[in-house]
């Protein structure tokens, strides 16, 4: 992509609305446009991102069993309240009367509707297990929505819905999507620290909280230093292993890990002190098991082997993206701005022109941006007639995580400059080298 | 995907509620399920054609120069106040109040937001010309949904924008997407032939309907049999090219053709009788040039070259999947079921193993589906206990392109039949042939 026809609408100034970091820099870096008190939209550069976060997400999904679906946004509020949720929900709930003057609403989550898809068409245990999930926009009315989109109103979700023929198979997919959850943060570089976590209005008795570690946190937490050394497992861990899986869940369980809200004091006190480590987290999933909660009131049963009627046990698992987006930015950025993990970054590389209309400088340009798209690196090429600091500015901001920087003096000698946005770390390399540190044949 | 674990609930029976082919064909398929009047879930087997669908539109949008975002669905009722559309708009609109009492509605389209977007970042002609699409769910509360997805309520929907400084450049933005629209359909198998078209609500002065012949189309259509011969862009056409795009334009509106509303008998009758193909279509993609109409009321201007204020020229591009997938059955069918163009087929290949159980069968499944879907080729094996006539019927509503057939008599020596889906064509292979015939090094 060439940065002169791109729309990436850069603000010089930080936004008076912006009261925390990841708000101010999606802004800044033209990623996210405000359209209404906690709506936005997601301009290109922030749409790259969400679908590669979307897409991790999905491909781990997929991975653990889950099946993708896509349900509507607006449901009818009939299914609602034979959950006896409708009334429970309260103002959060976006309600809505339709031409005829039935009530809907903008579905805050969808419990009610995938065990009513799930009702109408399973009936034996045989077609047990099944993982239903999909990535949709929801609607919550938050009284005071801010913080970008980190606490938004309409936001988009990736939720699963588990059915099982009881508490054991039940569990066991709870802790498949326990594990997909450890993969799918790690894919997308952060460190989430899975924590016991109360269930509020979606109900049941077992709950955990992905929290990812940012100095900028919304909450305090408490965790066992030997978090951040566990192994997360790789491609390969097998699914359909329960004990496999089950044995990954202990590992990830047993040390002490607690959020403000579920501290205990005694505990902790019990957890030497240099092992310690007092933090403050962002939550970027929740995962429930609350067994018939659903499936009783809407009548959600299979028959099981013995022939009899049977509830079905279910769980929910909840990431989202935009959210999360937010919270990647929280944890990686630096004054000048974003830092995007590889896998999640809109562009791997941020291609600069420091003399745009220089012969030379053209060329290699022109070289370097076709032959590294050529290769799969995605490349977004500064070739406007900004001068210099600017184009340097604009690509620390918006975090790519390499900047090839071509100038009249480099090129001369044969050489661009390869900076890391991480690190910081420079160095000069002539063109064929770098072509061939991304992985191309030049 | 192995149908023993794949969610595909296919109906026996044609549901009654279903009027039309492509309706009952998705719901017969386990393509969809009915939420509430008008509303849907796709399930797996939709949900991957939906993705695919989406995926061409989006790589033809982006070839053709458009760039993607993603708007909310709820916008403010205050944006269609300052282009004069809240009122007009009527009872289709789905209006909301939200807790703070507010006048929110459910976007049908985004002329307003994304005039918005534009004019809060864009100041001068050189960062024209601009084309902003996103591919999100629209909402319109029609009196009497049918037709399923063909005329549902909620409705996934991309729609495109283009911005240009005068009218010869919002011309040429018209022209690139018009092109796109030929691409887009002759990718997914579909022959369309654009039509004038009225503007409707969306208003304007030049607009194109793209139209796909199927005996049961919703209305008549009147036009030259050279259209069914015209040549479609290949993928290397230069979109930077406004004469050459121009120039495919003219060849494309040169020759008669209208709907029944824009229909003259007297041009039609100077066409000579042989010529003439009268049919049923369905619309399947819209486009408008409407230049001032939303820019002029929500004033998007920028600085022209001489340094005046301009009103900028703008038009829309829509184009419904949802909608688009059921025209592709209506144009795709037998009584056998769906016939799906290899593009936007869920799967390419059903893996058809009449008797799972049997070694031999198991153990040449097994190969076929692990080969082919390391080569890229994406299979559903259907290794259920069902009987082998159940399996085909499965296969043949479904649709998939290719059926591979593993049965103890050919396994015996060492054949499999290969079936064409659309030609009903069948031969027997061995194994390796089969491979080979799908790309694979066996």
């Amino acid at each position: 992509m060439r940065l002169s026809r791109y729309f990436l609408p850069i603000l010089k100034e930080n936004p008076r609305e912006a009261e925390i970091v990841s708000h101010r820099m999606m802004l800044r870096a033209g990623m996210l446009r405000q359209q209404a008190a906690g709506s936005f939209t997601w301009l290109p550069l922030g749409k790259r991102v969400l679908d590669k976060v979307c897409q991790i997400i999905r491909e781990e999904q997929n991975r653990a069993g889950a099946q993708e679906i896509l349900m509507p946004t607006i449901q009818s509020a009939d299914l609602w309240r034979e959950s006896g949720r409708y009334d429970d929900y309260g103002k959060e709930m976006l309600r809505i009367k339709d031409r005829h003057e039935r009530d809907m609403l903008y579905g805050p989550t969808n419990e009610e509707m995938v065990t009513d898809i799930f009702r109408s068409y399973v009936k034996s245990y045989r077609d047990l297990p099944l993982n239903l999930y999909h990535i949709q926009w929801k609607f919550r009315d938050e009284v005071r929505p801010r913080f970008g989109v980190m606490r938004s109103r309409e936001f988009l979700m990736k939720d699963a819905y588990s059915f099982d023929l009881d508490y054991e198979g039940a569990r066991a997919a709870y802790n498949r999507m326990f594990v997909a959850y450890l993969r799918t943060f790690t894919r997308m570089g952060l460190k989430a620290i899975p924590m016991r976590a109360d269930t509020g209005p979606i109900g049941g008795d077992l709950s955990h909280e992905f929290i990812i570690l940012a100095s900028t946190g919304e909450s305090a937490v408490f965790c066992e230093k030997k978090f951040l050394d566990l192994p997360v497992p790789s491609a390969d861990v097998d699914f359909n292993n329960d004990a496999e899986i089950a044995g990954i869940v202990t590992e990830w369980t047993t040390p002490y890990a607690a959020t403000e809200e579920m501290h205990q004091e005694d505990d902790w006190s019990s957890v030497p002190e240099d092992s310690r480590l007092s933090a403050r987290g962002i939550e970027v999933g929740h995962i429930f098991h609350f067994g018939t909660k659903y499936s009783a009131p809407m009548k959600a049963a299979v028959t099981g082997p013995d022939g009899k009627e049977q509830l079905v046990s279910m769980g929910s698992y909840g990431i989202g993206p935009s959210r999360l987006i937010a919270a990647i930015i929280e944890a990686s950025h630096d004054d000048n701005g974003i830092i995007w993990p590889e896998a999640v970054a809109p562009f791997h590389v941020a291609l600069i022109n420091m003399k745009a209309g220089d012969a030379a400088c053209d060329a290699a340009c022109e070289e370097l941006y076709s032959k590294l798209w050529a290769a799969g690196v995605e490349v977004l090429y500064d070739d406007t007639d900004q001068r210099a600091g600017a184009k340097f500015a604009t690509a620390d901001l918006i975090g790519l995580p390499w900047q090839i920087i071509v100038g009249p003096r480099g090129i001369a000698a044969g050489e661009v400059e390869l900076k890391n946005r991480a690190t910081g770390e420079r160095e000069n390399l002539a063109l064929k080298d770098v072509l061939e540190r991304f992985g191309t044949n030049s």
